[in-house]
């Protein structure tokens, strides 16, 4: 059932099978699948999340490609709670192992908070990634664009961008080379850093080989109707035209609670083994939070790897049913 | 574009970066995923598969979950159209490795036939599998329960058969052990063998200490209406009344087209390294085809993987694209 502030405290006496933290495309798969292995899991998410900004899901089978990431999610949450699972709105603050259980610390409510403590065998860590955007005086101005024709995901939109006059929006040098992969889909690139940082000889030869010219002045806003981003003013009050925008700034990655566990990372992301097992036993990580590639389907299929190796650890671990034993409520959802 | 007897000979002097044999959900997110990388692709599909048959998905993120397998693969068949790929209703007969190419031998139109050759520089086997279903003397009887109450995969539908009174219907003494799986779901299990095979004394014994009785007799015919199975009737005219079934005796791989190549298998499944690249390495394979948990989910993302690494591979084998260099048709779909 869906938990609140007014219901909560029904279910903090209650050990859940697993709690999977974050509601998107990879805790919510999980989500379902544990239920449909009549085990019980309680899904928390914070709200907002990448798939909950993505205008259009261009590449997941089944949906049609105009599908709105958010359009999915509440499909999703439905489904679970058709499936008589428990989700919770509210911000995963701390998780502490407790040797056979995971405490997990969950602040509800952005105004009157309060601070509730909720207990489970296995943890899923499905909270994902938020991407950096460029930062401008009016942030409005960013998001009228960003998700539509200024994207995040080149793997998702690259195609979109196919032979268009592409702004490349980095933060780094480094983030720089997105440009030499960008260049499968249009070698029509411009080159924004904002001024953040300095850029090296090599790179500035390596992008003026290739044509593609580096504006280093920051951006004072972007141009642009209806979502339709159109080009940058910069800073001196010159344009730049531009027909479609790559942001590859990083990510932030939401993963601050797990930092008090001993677990095994490769940069931001958690490393895992086999069915999104990570290096603690009872702990998984799906999606854009573990190594690997940020797609939907990836995350989905995370999810029912995860559920899957749950069921197994619990199954194996329990008592066979005989025929004679009808218990009535045997691992129903209490 | 669709192909069909009409056209299909324009496509016959073409490479095609891919063919993904199999237009089930493993080769349609191949083929999405693949059209919108800017390569170009021929998905080849025989018809009725695994998924054609299940009325309700009951476990696939975004799609309510009565959503029939058929609206999910016509979705994708439409998804991947609109991106200009090329689909043939046909059948693989044969494929040979020319060292830089794959010939592909397809068969089209069962009355009629006529047989083709067509080309790519990879292959995808995402041709999947079919389970056995009982050899009844009138198969439409078993259709019409195949798929609705009468389940083919615990994983899918262990839910629906949840305390159930459930009939288990088995070809060999090990799938007899599905039982103490499925016992998970519902302890009401009947083990139904047809007399096809000998049972040990042990199996006996572990299956009279769980309680599930075991049925030798040949099965005369299913009972029930308008899809809902209720029971069968033995070949000596007694009857078993039941809830829902499950059958496990095993399946047919299809995966004749590949047995002239070198590859590596465990039993009927290719073994399959990093992104789903089988042993060979312009040769991957998807879904039920490749070792790994059977779920549309996991085709799926199987297909996001392969064909990422497909685009890796031609991307940096490629020349990078420069401002200059405006090719107008450059990756495009002739």
């Amino acid at each position: 059932m869906k938990l609140s502030k007014n219901n909560l405290d029904q279910r903090l006496s209650h050990l859940y099978d697993a709690i999977v933290v974050g509601g998107g495309a990879g805790g919510l798969s999980a989500a379902i699948y544990l239920q449909r292995y009549r085990l019980d899991c309680l899904a928390i998410e914070k709200g907002r999340g990448r798939s909950f900004w993505m205008q259009d899901l261009r590449n997941y089978l089944g949906l049609p490609p105009d599908t709105a990431g958010r359009t999915m999610l509440q499909q999703g949450e439905k489904h679970f709670l058709s499936l008589n699972g428990d989700y919770l709105r509210g911000y995963v603050e701390e998780v502490s192992d407790e040797g056979e259980t995971f405490a997990v610390k969950v602040k509800v409510g952005k105004k009157d908070s309060i601070y509730r403590v909720f207990r489970s065998k296995y943890l899923i860590a499905a909270s994902g990634i938020i991407d950096h955007l460029p930062q401008l005086p009016d942030m409005q101005n960013v998001y009228d664009y960003a998700g539509y024709n200024l994207h995040v995901c080149m793997i998702c939109d690259g195609y979109e961008m196919s032979d268009k006059n592409c702004g490349l929006f980095v933060g780094s040098e480094s983030a720089i080379n997105t440009a030499f992969v960008l260049n499968w889909f249009t070698p029509y690139i411009t080159v924004f850093t904002q001024g953040l940082f300095a850029v090296g000889m090599e790179m500035r030869q390596k992008l003026a080989e290739h044509g593609y010219p580096l504006v280093e002045q920051p951006i004072k806003r972007f141009l642009g109707h209806n979502h339709e981003m159109t080009g940058v003013e910069l800073a001196d009050g010159s344009t730049v035209e531009l027909e479609t925008g790559l942001v590859a700034m990083g990510s932030h990655y939401h993963n601050e609670y797990l930092q008090g566990l001993d677990l095994e990372w490769q940069g931001h992301n958690l490393v895992t083994y086999d069915m999104c097992r990570t290096s603690h036993p009872r702990l998984f990580a799906l999606g854009d939070l573990k190594v690997g590639i940020n797609q939907v389907s990836i995350a989905v299929a995370d999810g029912t790897l995860a559920a899957t190796a749950i069921w197994r650890d619990i199954r194996r671990a329990s008592q066979a049913r005989r025929w004679e034993e009808k218990i009535e409520d045997y691992g129903a959802v209490s």
